[in-house]
């Protein structure tokens, strides 16, 4: 039994300073680097990529909106096939770091409002999926199960890893809980690495309103822009530890890097 | 006898338009597409890339700095290892493209500032050629002989394509006239046609002070921006031609897309 | 009788020329330049006020989103204070090269994405209004007439001046015929010419449909970025002044600067 | 006796935050507030305006280079004419904030690598005073005496404030020593605020080979980016009233913010 935990990285700019990206490495098996549009720069993006090396983290591409003033969260409007080209150019910029690493990209997972457009919009989904598919058909896209990006994956020919959110609540139909809505974030270690290990070893959730659904998980989003959320992911990933559970990128090839 | 004719594309951007690519491309053998910082983006890019697989033309980065407002024309003190990764990101970049389409990058060569501050600068020189290198060594660097970039091509064993230029005056140490000085900027196409014929048949360019030097070409480095300038490529192009040298792209691999 | 003719000015941007500033601007009364984001750039700002003053024509501020690639027409969501917030900073900037030449800011007209999204978001439209009062209450808002930003300008005390279009098609409710179906633009010079003195003098319109519905109208929006468009304004200006129509900005301070 | 203190506020940029703006602001009469070029943005130009106004400080303008990335410490060489229309730009836009909180701007300083060059070339600091003066004559320079903006201020008939450094050696010529140097920075908060109520005083400071000369101070430029800045912007402020000595802004019409 084995699973991936996943973080963003990379997301500092020049000499703005944002994430823990020295602490959260140690904790996760893949990270998403920004590719300097919504986040990043040049300089921040080969030295989270040696990090990565280093650390034996397998890395991906987290392309977003040219918005860096709204940190890649502000919808905007583009027809889909600018969203293509605008992948290729960040996936392509991103790949140049790791080539030189003699490093694979192991996959690709889009950042903020591109996210969550891709979600729930199937032409925006087949955009990214051919974006991926195009530059290299071996990269993962990494999406939630049952999303539009998942369909888009399959109707693509793109190999997709799954991802579940550690600290939120889920509805029946598989969607997390809204934001705005109470109890949507968890907040308990334990009670986190208590679902995560359900998640993983039953794929199994309990939602919102106590009912269990199926939940399918090839990785684990979590976060490391604060010492709590440090906290959170240091507690699963020993939790995951204890119960057995090896802690593995999801990627064939990419798999050479993986965690001790 | 051969010879290859580079010319700038794609620097158009957004609804801006730049250049007449379509019509330049069909006289040239490689061109130097310019890669979203101070000009270009991911739609004209992906464009370019295509129109250069369409019509046989291979296809080479032209990075520089990020100032669209200057064109990449204005000087921006940068430390050298800086323009190290602000390079392979762009070269990371415009090879998503190339990749989709099967094709092969065959050359980089530096914008504007860029271009001007690493034909005198060791230092910025030796960022330019590990830039490629590390990305990958088979890339040429298209540049003049015996500039700082060609010492630092040697210097990091990176392969290089030398370029003259078909409408400017030489100086006696195989530097260009400056534009700001009289007679730096050849008009005739008839007399443009016959220099290019002798540095490429000969070896030889006549400088502004009458005298003979060496010079070495494989590649001349035309525009397109205007119909003055499409009609001193189209010169060139058939006067090549007619004097029996062959118009064909320098790159190896590259070379299976070359002028009919 | 008089009447304002508007058209959108000062969009191009560092080496790039959108428009035909120096032929559009010899037949209206006012203009809208743009302010850096969605187009335009310090160095052409400065111009296109200088040529505005020459030219006695009134000035007017045209802020749209941060968006050059898109110049302006992708929809960004953002919230409502932050558009109020990046539209004060725009009018700012621009005020500073009025105030320079000793002139005043006759209005503000919403560029692009921007505009169409005031038109019909009431909290847009109010965040509209609100930068313009806040920064100058004697400014005018430059929007049609029965539109959300008209009615917001009425909620905020802001002055406005209502435009029409010279080359569009109506719909019964006053709205523009989507420019997605057929007869939603007109070509002719002398229809346009009839429509617009018809707008004038009588206050009323022909809708697609052939109804008769009314219209207010204190300027007509033109264009100037083709040789048509140019025939076009060229067309309605001689066309007004033959029927005793005086071409006149609406601003009463901005007001002294009024076409010959 | 009297002097006035200025720190750099609103160089935060979207979700990313530097600087300790709520708590330095305590301590100072003037802030200079980033323009959006070099950092900051609109969201926190107002809101530092507003923090100004709440605290009794005086605001002047810190554009800077359009270059966030290299938080405009990048030299970028334009034209002098481009740097004034530039300036002006992000001058009009921060007046635009000042402008709805009923305020005055006092100042401008220019920021970084803008300031550098300003300091020793002539033309450009003939352009910083221009953009200022077209803009508003009564506007105050914020520059170090004797340097070209000092005398430039002079040739273009522009006030002029001159700043002192808290925490830097000076040089027998009055110029501060590189901070490549050791010795150039002072670390002791109260061997820093011995030197202040000298400058003020007596109009004297020792340089760093121990000679004493004269050195002119209407304002002294701190910082408040860490915790250890914080402390000493705070001994020089407890430090200067203790000895009797009014902590004021310069500006006439400005002073009526002033500290208590």
């Amino acid at each position: 039994m084995r699973i991936d935990l996943n973080s963003d990285l990379g997301e500092s700019f020049g000499s703005y300073r944002i994430g823990m990206d020295d602490e959260v490495i140690k904790y996760v098996s893949s990270v998403n680097v920004a590719c300097g549009w919504h986040a990043g720069d040049p300089v921040i993006m080969e030295r989270t990529v040696r990090m990565a090396k280093e650390n034996g983290v397998a890395v991906g591409a987290h392309p977003g909106f040219d918005d860096k003033q709204g940190f890649g969260r502000r919808k905007i409007q583009l027809p889909a096939d600018e969203i293509r080209v605008m992948m290729k150019y960040q996936i392509g910029a991103l790949m140049a770091f790791l080539q030189s690493e003699g490093m694979k990209m192991q996959h690709v997972k889009p950042h903020g409002a591109l996210y969550n457009m891709a979600m729930v919009d199937g032409d925006i989904a087949d955009a990214v999926c051919k974006a991926i598919y195009e530059v290299d058909p071996s990269i993962y896209l990494l999406a939630p199960a049952g999303c539009e990006m998942d369909l888009a994956a399959q109707r693509n020919g793109l190999k997709i890893a799954r991802e579940v959110f550690a600290d939120r609540a889920y509805q029946e139909d598989g969607t997390l809980v809204p934001r705005s809505l109470p109890g949507a974030v968890l907040h308990d270690p334990e009670e986190i690495l208590a679902r995560v290990l359900r998640m993983v070893k039953e794929g199994k959730v309990t939602t919102i309103d106590g009912k269990d659904i199926d939940i399918s998980a090839d990785s684990i989003c979590v976060h490391g822009d604060n010492e709590k959320a440090l906290r959170i992911v240091e507690t699963i990933k020993n939790g995951l530890e204890q119960a057995g559970i090896e802690l593995r990128n999801f990627g064939e090839e990419a798999g050479k890097v993986n965690r001790k």
